[in-house]
């Protein structure tokens, strides 16, 4: 510790270890933290120097006063091939809470290391949740292997969640809860609260319940904080609450969270039953990776994780650009359609595409504006005519004034009327071509219960490729037009 | 009430009004909500029809059991020219609340019909943050008029926070917390609570601080709850605190909020003492728009809300394709350089398309992973150079399967050797150019402070349309290729 702040070293107080950690950084001398909030490359390398040169108790040194989550950027942000060596080093500060903060391809490829044993340790000292987290993406023999290594009671309720289907409330949850029955008295609570040791500290509100275990009510801690000790709780709890089914998507759970501002919420089983708890820590990363994702996957650019394996990012990446390559050559044959034309006339070929790729952008703005009105339920039946109908005006509005521009600049460049004229349509044409196909695309595939992020832009853009070819060079074909 | 389940009736109970709406919706007969927790279009329309038959009371007794969130929703997704119609039937329950809820461009809408003293009500009744984002859309002249109508501790409080910049920690809090001091015991913190009627009930942590006001320690409710009453709070209070700068951009916030998994956090001015309090539910909006809109910006689709007057959102996208029309030109006039070689020879016009295109497909999935990691801090200055060698082994990778894969294939088809070579040949160089571009011009627009998701999308695509043409049809012209 000796390099550290004196103001960050841990302190004795009734908590969990883990929590004693620093959240804010040491100031100055060795401030490990850029202005992103994310570690100094100054720091990370000074850690990797001191393990490089078998300085281990120093690179432990620097280490110690960190967060979790800053242990687990600081082997994110060290280079693939030194993680383990890292690992190795600092192999005592690699606990659950770590594990849990890492990114799943860095935490996959240090727990490859691990043995089955020593996985079941990480995962019982974990919330249900970030434990589940862990263990759903091994192998299924890996995963079998550390589940049996478990204590009967910790498996049984990994299993339980892993019986969930994948990105599901129930796998969201953690069991640790308070519930309390809803005669009780707020001082009832209290002595509850007190005298149960072994009751979690991580909950934000408290769940009443029925003899059937049926939750009642929810009652923020500020409430019974702020109430005198012979007030019933149920006097005192939210008795319209959001209940979470078990098997709701977690993409649902996020807006809802969002929606009605939620901190907490109890997860129930479909007879009604309280199962577990949802709390916004773990909601706000499937906000962000949600609402981040669909720019990615618009682009064919799959998760978009830059600690993935390599292979598998060229794959995922290959298979979208070989998907695109036959829409290019679909609109490549329209143009070969009318190859006597650009022999005749060589400025076709320049101008073509001004067209598609006018018709391109268009499409684009519209889809993403589509796709993102329909992730956060913005679009909804009620009003997908009225969306249809202001994407219409819009791509009509801009195609005018596209169509004008291009019109009358051309004419200054080229003084060919003729070709203005079809070269302005063309334009126009194509940008309402863009602005339904952007619009109904991405509905039509939402109607059929595929993503729209991931397949819409391929079918708009063929569709503004093909037709924007079309349109211009079959135009240009029927009034004959020549140079 | 009649035609609402008795379960989601208001009942007594010693909390604020607007707590006591119902969360879950009532069951049928009349469920207002689709499975996209979204009211129904039949609700909406049910509402809407008691307005237009002047069955006031009816459509009050629909809207009334429904919470502040979904009366907000009932507005959006009434089409515009009723909403004012919508508003004047249902004035009583359009409170504060809702108005906070509401999109702002709707928000604006209806604020027109309030009077400055009405709308001064409005702010009075919600936290400093909610009537913060209200005021501070509206015209300087109007905002002035609302401020002198409040009353004055309110008015300085507004006051104050329109004084920080926009987007920013200081905009974003509330000034209500609860702030102990350090020697205080737990005791006495709970007696503080009980005793004092007008404290807000809207908080989940304490925060303890000195003499001075500074925050020297933050103490989760739950804890509080745990522990004695003797004990001090000095020793149940965490001392390592993630304290907020007042002037910390809100994307930063987040991003804090989000990498330390907090619930609330205290900001502190220059001189370090606390001055507000920004709490996850404000925070969860942020990370939702913040990492949705890179999306929308990289289609230059603006702010992607869709219920922005139409006129804004066609001036905004125009400004966009202008801009692109301008790069299109740029590649078509590099396509007239070769228009000679294309007269002779009309294939390159129908393949020079598949070049451009697939350099572009490549470039966009490099550029929204960028821009994604940029935005989500995972890209930093310890990652930058591992990062473009990544992505430039992708594109090398990419380029040359798809090179081979297309040089192949056009040898099938045409059956020209030298064609097939410069044809994939200057498929695998577009390659390389789309992934240097796509890791160089957003990494360069960050470093010139430039939002690298408004701009990169059409610096990216000049240069993969432009480079493009000019290497397929440079090769071709260069070996003298004729069909």
């Amino acid at each position: 510790m000796s390099e550290t702040d004196l103001d960050t070293a841990p302190r004795e107080k009734p908590l969990r270890d883990e929590q004693l950690r620093d959240i804010t950084p040491p100031s100055p001398p060795e401030a490990p933290h850029d202005e992103d909030d994310r570690l100094s490359p100054e720091f990370v390398d000074a850690v990797l120097d001191h393990v490089d040169a078998g300085e281990i108790d120093a690179a432990r040194a620097l280490v110690a006063p960190l967060h979790p989550a800053d242990i687990a950027d600081l082997f994110e942000l060290t280079p693939a091939d030194r993680r383990r060596q890292l690992a190795s080093a600092l192999a005592e500060m690699l606990d659950a809470d770590v594990f849990a903060e890492l990114n799943d391809w860095v935490r996959e490829e240090l727990m490859e290391a691990l043995g089955p044993a020593e996985v079941a340790e990480l995962a019982t000292q974990l919330d249900t949740d970030d434990a589940v987290a862990i263990i759903e993406d091994m192998e299924e023999e890996d995963q079998r292997a550390v589940l049996r290594a478990m204590e009967p009671d910790d498996r049984a309720a990994i299993e339980e969640a892993l019986s969930y289907p994948e990105e599901s409330a129930g796998r969201l949850m953690q069991r640790d809860l308070i519930a309390v029955p809803e005669h009780w008295s707020v001082g009832d609570v209290l002595d509850y609260l007190r005298r149960n040791e072994d009751l979690t500290t991580d909950f934000w509100e408290v769940f009443v319940v029925d003899h059937g275990h049926h939750p009642v009510g929810t009652c923020k801690l500020s409430w019974i904080l702020r109430s005198p000790r012979n007030v019933a709780i149920a006097d005192v709890m939210q008795r319209e609450q959001s209940l979470i089914p078990v098997d709701m998507d977690q993409e649902e759970v996020a807006l809802r969270f969002q929606k009605y501002a939620l901190i907490s919420a109890a997860v129930v089983d479909p007879n009604n039953r309280l199962v577990g708890m949802i709390t916004v820590d773990d909601v706000v990363h499937i906000i962000q990776e949600e609402a981040g994702e669909d720019a990615l996957r618009l682009s064919g650019a799959g998760d978009g994780d830059i600690n993935e394996p390599i292979l598998l990012t060229v794959r995922g990446r290959l298979i979208w650009l070989v998907v695109n390559l036959g829409t290019a050559m679909i609109a490549a044959s329209v143009v070969g359609l009318f190859r006597d034309e650009i022999a005749k006339f060589a400025l076709l070929a320049a101008l073509m595409g001004i067209v598609s790729g006018m018709g391109g952008n268009a499409g684009t703005q519209t889809l993403a504006v589509v796709v993102r009105a329909l992730a956060t339920n913005q679009l909804t039946s009620s009003n997908t005519f009225r969306m249809i109908y202001r994407e219409f005006r819009i791509a009509a509005a801009n195609g005018s004034v596209l169509g004008l521009l291009i019109g009358t600049g051309s004419y200054l460049l080229y003084g060919n009327p003729l070709l203005s004229a079809v070269f302005g349509l063309a334009i126009l044409i194509n940008n309402l071509i863009a602005g339904s196909a952007g619009v109904m695309v991405p509905l039509t595939l939402e109607r059929m219960r595929v993503d729209p992020a991931v397949s819409s832009a391929v079918f708009v853009t063929m569709m503004t490729d093909t037709l924007g070819f079309f349109t211009f060079l079959g135009l240009a074909a029927a009034v004959g037009l020549t140079g």
